[in-house]
């Protein structure tokens, strides 16, 4: 069951239909989930801005960058043209690269792509090396493909899976996670959803509750043991008309929605908002038939409504991560604990933070 | 009484011995509230980050800008250079030149700056304008001069003074606030000191209880009435010894501690926050003896407490600011409520988050 | 005379009619040129984006840090929100409050403004306190004020006046200085416009000849002698329909026309470009009638044109208040030498960079 | 013959010994040059900031980002830690991930790095596909790893070698350049190295000389040819104990050293310096014994004559790059000339800018 299923209510705006980043007209979801014998636990999530040829037909997209020590390739291009003209790819951190390669692959041989010669791949990662046999980097282009090809609309898998098989958040397994809100049609109607890749540290807290002081497992809370570093990428999509600097701006409140479940931005992990714009009007094509494009751009002072619907769905996203994900067990015996369903439970209603 | 001595315990780390940015050695805060008539509710907070001069022994520092929508003077060259050179001074937006000038003379008259023709003045804002008749801007010269001059070390007075005299936070009154963590000598035994100026809205948050949802007063609560946009200036302190980097990236994470209260940084609020090294060691001498320096830093691997400890100060030096603050009637008759403290107590019990 | 008249042709595009920043349509300049005594050298030079309410009709705008040794006011604003409210103002480092606080006046006082209790006033500064007694801080608001009001369209004087009065640039008297670029119409047909302040040093090019070289007078020429740190203000002016992504792209290529006269961008430099479109297409209204606009938006691919004009004018600019500069005696019996016209013309034949 | 061979002396400043970026102590570069067929020319580059193991002695490092429409990786975490801990290697534009993939394979593989599980590969590049079949991505790990693997101290090979084998400058045939200066001792006696992947366009300058125009080729000289649009990839090495922001204001610089060629930095160009310091006291281990580090750093008063030193070195390399480049042919039958060299020397002696 998912965290709003077990009657935890994350905030006040309501959600879309399938409380998912796939809420967001157009926007796709496949995953590659990579288990193999004792030691592999890894795969890909893929995440498309909307089901066309995406390199033609490019998106107004923007990268917050909470703490940088991550690998997500292709931020620069994103950033000076205000565009984002792949899926985004979430994988392990030592197959970034055969990530990228894949997404070449795939933009290269779409119809209609016959003629170009360069590729902006947005790859992210975390590093699920503490259950994954990461240094064999076991993802191949093949898994990556498929996780593209097989994209979807409608509900998210959300745990163990794609790029979140491996993944350890607040020191239990994390995973995938997704939600969305929309907002009522006199704040604009729009729809904002998240996905997230969890696998990073602090003080786990749920809708408020101190979860991690209650079960006692904490960064810091032995000191003699470092925490363990890890990251969180995060993709924002929404269908409001945003341009780039808007989009960086709702990126920024995604990782505040972090910031609400305890995390810490801990040196080692590599937290990263990519966020884009599905919006039909605002696509921005490959090649301009005018110079002189008309775009619709939501007035900045109606975006702050934005702004809390992707707090809310971020905190979500993380929260259902670690609620879908399962007890792991990975490399060199390594297992990790799914959140204690039933103590935490307890705990939020010994803060009175579920229905 | 602060909310500590309410029995609201933030975060995991133990305070220093104010609980407050004083806590961090060197720093000194000074503060001059005007409430004058009917209309003038504004004030002036000074932040001395040593005793010193300033100018002639700079301290490393950063800017995070949370939300620009304000004016916070002298951020591009405290980034280029890394340092400060004068107190960081608070006040309200339209008499920030009149800060600016004040810092300057105050600097330009300081025995050993009798030659120096430049001078970064670093003064931040929110919009009182609310209770305050700020068109008039009220503030002189004066004032901020003695803001300054009075500084000291010890407790910090918190709530409807200086700069937080007329400000408004989540809907109730808003101002000054203040708190500080220790670290454990095995995590490095240094201090983070945290103040604020709160002016902003979102959805109140009180140690994870829905404080807002529970009173029904938060942003959008009645969508047929914008939320009044607001601004959180953040001004952290701290003894160890971090370079500009790093400092940037404390600045970032007190940011998220804002977020832990509910604030959502809206499109009309100036969210910034200035983040400075009192460590003796690390002061850089306005006239190099020799080219190159031997400075003290902390390696990368060991920011992370410091990170978790700017989050928990600055959490509850925002919470701080709302306890401190009293009812104050202003301009054109405006009255804002200080937060009703029995009815939050009492939903703070509701959620178990008071002792 | 000016550069082009003097036979030196700067690039490779056609100007504009005036050749200057007010060949963009809409665009006003306005000077107060303070010369009192021995010892004030000093001014004030406002731009003005359009002849209407600014603050009503805002315009898209972005800020480039070339080197953040500098004062300049607003920056942050100007970046979260994409555009520009106020005049741009220039005028010395220490009198940057006091323009602030005429440009805030201005402001509340225009018609239609009477409400507004926020004003993100924009002013650039360079230092000029070799000539001038800087510390005095000479400019009072009335001087901005009246640069401010008698802006107007047409030719713009250049050198040892307004921002520009005392000012050196390359060991040499600089000032204000102008110039402009008319691209094509298969290229556009758009106006770039560029005024500067120079006061900054390096090893001077003109049009790419090696003048400081040959005249013996250079930063590190004699490394027994600093050379005296200065600054560049720039301010682009275009009428091309760009939003504050490609204006901040703008505002980066108007550094590079600076570095090929030479400029080096030394550390106590503060070199900053402020770029803005005056098309009326682009406008941002204050109070916006409806949440989403409809917004004309140069493609990314057409943008090359308008990067290679802008670097053309910012170098002629600079130029351009070079050979208008004259001779200065100030502060302390300072005196500043012009450019020697004649030797340089001299030097310019040799190199075969002059008509 | 290089250009300072043949005449061509750039700026002011003295070369080091080979004039190449090798002259800073420690740095090594190695490559790899790809023709095969009618239709690859590509290549790798390697730059290695020192001969030991990177990972374990990381180097303080900063990346500037000219122009983004690039694939750069590794520039968030060069960013948000300060350093490098690989290689750089520089490629075409489709093959980063390959090199990536190198990269990662080589730190995983050194000695001493049996348990690292994360590494940040540097891979830059530039889009050579003009003159190779670039979407058959032609670049094999062991390609890479052979850059990386036989890199040198002493000479670097210029021109059509490595990642500069099918690149195009200004028209005519681009590759590798590298050049260098060395301060007197008086200004520090630092040396500062660039090493230079051209492929961009604009105006060609040659030593202020207007080459491009005398030759009549030039961005937008025939407007009904849209530019080539291309990159440069810029990479600076100092002797000098500079920390990350001074870094990044040294690779700022080196974009300056772009400017002076004639290059304007297209839309379409991925212009980037990645800076760092070679300097021993400033290694950063990858294993800190104690959290506080005792650094040596440059005070900024004293960065200016390595501002200089990159601009000079950065604008003599893409000459040299220039100069060493011979005419190819490659894909489809495209031939791109290198420059006339007698025609361009005949354009020096007509400026003057030739001994």
């Amino acid at each position: 069951k998912r965290a709003r299923e077990l009657g935890i209510h994350i905030g006040v705006l309501p959600t879309g239909k399938w409380n998912a980043i796939t809420d967001v007209p157009g926007v796709k979801v496949g995953q590659t989930t990579l288990v193999k014998g004792d030691n592999i636990r890894t795969g890909v999530t893929a995440i498309l801005p909307h089901g066309g040829n995406i390199f033609q037909q490019k998106v107004p997209a923007a990268v917050f960058v909470g703490n940088g020590f991550g690998k997500l390739a292709g931020t620069t291009q994103v950033t000076e043209l205000g565009n984002l003209e792949t899926p985004v790819v979430l994988t392990n951190t030592l197959n970034v690269a055969t990530a990228m390669d894949a997404v070449i692959e795939y933009t290269l041989q779409q119809k209609g792509n016959e003629k170009i010669q360069s590729v902006n791949a947005v790859v992210g990662e975390t590093n699920d090396g503490w259950l994954n046999e990461i240094r064999n980097r076991p993802v191949h282009k093949e898994d990556v493909l498929q996780a593209i090809q097989s994209a979807q609309t409608g509900p998210v898998t959300e745990g163990c899976v794609g790029a979140g098989t491996g993944t350890v958040c607040f020191g239990y397994k994390g995973g995938i996670g997704t939600a969305s809100r929309k907002l009522p049609q006199n704040l604009g109607g729009y729809t904002v959803g998240v996905l997230v890749q969890t696998n990073f540290g602090g003080v786990l807290e749920i809708n408020g509750a101190p979860v991690g002081q209650e079960l006692g497992k904490y960064d810091f809370s032995d000191v003699l043991n470092n925490p363990v570093d890890g990251s969180c990428m995060i993709v924002v999509a929404t269908d409001a008309p945003l341009d780039s600097r808007n989009l960086q701006r709702l990126a920024k409140r995604a990782f505040m929605g972090l910031a609400k479940t305890g995390g810490i931005a801990s040196n080692g992990s590599g937290d990263y908002v990519v966020a884009f714009s599905s919006a039909d009007a605002v696509r921005i094509p490959y090649e301009a038939d005018k110079p002189v494009m008309e775009l619709p751009a939501l007035h900045n002072e109606f975006v702050t409504p934005l702004f809390m619907a992707v707090i809310e769905a971020a905190e979500e996203a993380i929260v259902n991560s670690l609620f879908a994900a399962t007890t792991t067990k990975g490399k060199e015996g390594h297992t990790v604990e799914a959140i204690p369903r039933e103590k935490v439970i307890a705990i939020l209603k010994k803060y009175n933070r579920i229905r």
